[in-house]
């Protein structure tokens, strides 16, 4: 069976006709406009593009917020406001007709869903993603179910609380993973460093115009690939954070495998290979179990168009 | 259907026929030995004593130890060296032969099992227990299924990590959640209270002889309903780290319930009030989000009998 | 004997003649230029404007900067690049001629001092003062002298990690002191409640116009004063890292007196309640020791006119 | 001018006469006994066998509590419940007569005092002793002068809290640098690797039997100079600590030397080298400002009679 996948991004809108196997036919890309019926206007408009090209009979939505348990309404998305307890699938479904179903999921598990069934988790029953980008995300699949949550909101596993006071979050609590294991850490990990050692940080620094606000992810990437020693400390500190939450949630899970996806994830070993090191020294009961997996995610950009189409299809 | 429940305690061995509404026919309950030879003797004899009184198909034993995902071996037990990769479930149906199958949990998955089945959890699909005991067990139910994880690992949230450095846990890390949300937690919250304020904690003192190893939790208990203000305290810390726990666990899986067991539990709103009031400080976007409801536990001892037995009959 | 006393400070050089009583004459106030040498211009005309009027020996500079051990040389100041190892007296004696003497301060030391000799230390001898501002200053006195360390760097008590892994500081360091007892700090506090609770926070919300970047310290203590509970605790927890602050500093040198100035303790008991509270709690044997006075500074916007005019007179 | 400097310590009454370069003669020793009067016998027994030897004027006591302002009172001594607000120096006096004064030191101070005078600190000007033993001592020296706090409680380096809700502190606080620079923690750290890595501990886990009651911290250094890499881990983290603790104080103080004595500094660079290294990492401005030596204590276990006898010559 056929079915629709759309990926509704921050910037841009993709998606097109997947097959069982995470194939894609027909992809479209967008960019975002800022308006809920103007987003609604071009699923559907992808939607006209593809019916003729296969046999569509739902369509399956990664939208980036709060997804109720009905799969239908946004509860919250935090860069969109208009989505405040939004009925989505209802005014998609009434703008397309065609008794067309759509299914909406958080753009995470969309994306760990994809991963789960055509990428790094293929092999896996029990599997968690973490997503490494400005933020840090999560989708959780136990014993090959997708995790929601009773009220949807499964899987914020950036929200778990690491250091008791510490650094600030954007949602108003203090020590979030989001803040020790994201690329936003990276970025205040290294320019921390680079403050206190400016004579072995010249790279970063100079990439960077000695600007704090100018510094991004990928400037400390270039440094540490550079060998410059304040980046590839702030990758090491990075990885350990993301080892100790790997530890936490496998105290809770114990799954089989991680999958390591998101834009910063990208560098590979440099952050893969010390959070492999903290997971080891944080699990407890090391020497005496079987250890998860860690993966580089696989599926890339797309794993959020086939996760959804591919959600839309089993339930 | 009828099953045989038995509970393999670290002082007794409990069993009886468990009917499908959590019923307990034909309780027994011995002294546990010290070799595991003879705790499978007593487990047989259990069955003779009672399958005359029902039609015994399977045995479902909880069992204190790390259970492979097979459910028959026991990988490891902290109390019970014997234990150490041993084929429970072969030993104990060589012994009773009849064709009756046994099915092995590990004591706080089959306790939570039961307290979702038959207890406080019964209205509810995604349920976490937490006992709070001299330790910190946990069960978790995702979506009506009980989560034993990949290696049968899962609902070991007493070791995620709440104080990076924090005080030493038994198992060799620092800052694990055991050491902040359990009984021994209690005593040591109540003990540093006191020493500090030994005039207003008295009762506390004079309950333990002024011996810090003589102090045990239910004095603190009961020096708290006396109105003494550093026990008092003790529980409001005590709660205050149930709470963020709860908090931590929200994010990762956000459950509908909370059923909060264990002997420490039993006070109930002097630890599940200030409980409910860390829940709510550190849980993520608090004001947007439906809250778990946090129940204490209702099934009692034989939550572990009849979880077990139920788990043997519907798997 | 009379000296003169001047502030060199970010926005504004102010001075005068100060006599051995605090008492300052003939005061002098001048917008700060940005050039070394119109700074010292300006030193040199309140010089010639004040030295018909007593008879000045020796010119006391307090200047906000690392001043080297010889008391005439500013190492380094983060606001004045051209400060750096920058010979400040001699620049000043140069200029001036006349064989007057010029000494230099740190600015947080001269102004404690000024609090110790004439403000709300004058009946102390083992004093430390805090000063609560957009960061945290210190300043010692050890049985009536002012520390000022090895080498010029004592005092700087901003930068004691009070969490590890915590907040991330100006200075590269996480979780130091100046994180969790500044005015910096009472803005993010107040921030995170508000975005947790934004309906008890709308006064303080209103104000800022829901905009982070526009939210300072006043508005918080507005707010307070209102009855916003989010402010109100915003308070309370920059009072409770204070008191730990000074419970720290009490292990290390037990002082009599602590006096804590800056602009957000202006606030009096809304700031120095929770503080004492924190302090009782977090000092060692706090039953069994006499304890500091923490009380508000007194001398002022002119403690450090005069702490640098007392300091040149004396040595 | 000779005085007789004389140590109270746990175990031993040692004292002897000391001149003004740290030398001593006529050197006793005796155990301690239990009772408050047998000590002040053996003291002034020290007094007669020594008198004839020199001409002494003053006695200066080390003893291990908290001394009033006075330098004549023991405050508290956790160890002699006997010394509660006991007149120490009035009764030695009273039981010598002979005219000759007794002043009383803390042992820290004291101990402190003698590498400041004749030992490592001896070109030093601001010294801070830090005494890694069972638990963690401070003694301080600013300006060439002994800071004995407005009450006689300063250098209680011990407690000033590192980590927040970290390890209970025998004091009735949580995370104090007692729990992480002590030998006692060395004693945790190394447990809890070894327990954590059993295979890689061995010669650690057979010196003290598998029991953890049985460890202490020789066995430690042994296996760390055995090569055991878990006890070698366990000095790694002491010393980051105590690195973290040395930056600590010089943010507060800006000492131009650290001594580090007691009986676990006695491995030398296996504790000093990660403590450097870890000094330099937590230090404010490390690149921007000179540095403290570090140095390992050198007037061994008389420190305290010299120091003492110092003490009663100057003041």
């Amino acid at each position: 069976m056929e079915t629709l996948g759309i990926d509704i991004g921050g910037t841009k809108i993709a998606g097109g006709i997947c097959d069982e196997e995470g194939n894609i036919r027909c992809l479209q890309r967008v960019p975002t406009p800022e308006d809920a019926a103007d987003i609604n206007a071009i699923v559907a408009d992808i939607y006209r593009r593809c019916k003729d090209e296969g046999d569509i009979k739902s369509i399956g939505i990664s939208a980036a917020g709060n997804i109720a348990s009905d799969r239908r309404t946004v509860s919250f998305a935090a860069n969109l406001p208009a989505w405040n307890q939004y009925p989505l699938a209802d005014a998609i479904e009434d703008l397309i007709g065609d008794g067309v179903k759509v299914v909406v999921e958080n753009d995470a598990n969309a994306a760990g869903w994809g991963e789960y069934r055509f990428g790094a988790g293929r092999d896996s029953r029990d599997m968690i993603m973490i997503t490494v980008g400005t933020g840090v995300g999560g989708a959780i699949i136990v014993n090959g179910q997708l995790v929601r949550g009773a009220f949807g909101m499964a899987g914020e596993i950036g929200h778990v609380i690491m250091v008791p006071d510490g650094e600030a979050c954007g949602c108003g609590l203090f020590g979030c993973a989001e803040q020790y294991a994201s690329g936003s850490a990276l970025e205040r990990f290294a320019w921390s460093a680079a403050r206190r050692q400016p004579n072995q940080s010249k790279h970063l620094l100079e990439a960077c115009d000695y600007d704090r606000s100018k510094l991004i992810g990928p400037m400390v990437r270039d440094a540490a690939q550079e060998g410059d020693p304040t980046a590839t400390e702030a990758f090491d500190r990075l990885g350990d954070w993301l080892g100790r939450l790997m530890a936490d949630l496998s105290a809770v899970l114990d799954p089989d495998t991680f999958v390591i996806g998101g834009g910063v994830a990208e560098v590979g070993d440099m952050l893969l290979g010390p959070a492999a090191t903290a997971f080891n020294r944080y699990l407890q009961a090391s020497m005496y179990r079987q250890h998860a997996s860690i993966l580089p995610a696989k599926a890339g950009g797309e794993a959020g168009i086939i996760g959804a189409a591919d959600l839309a299809r089993i339930d």
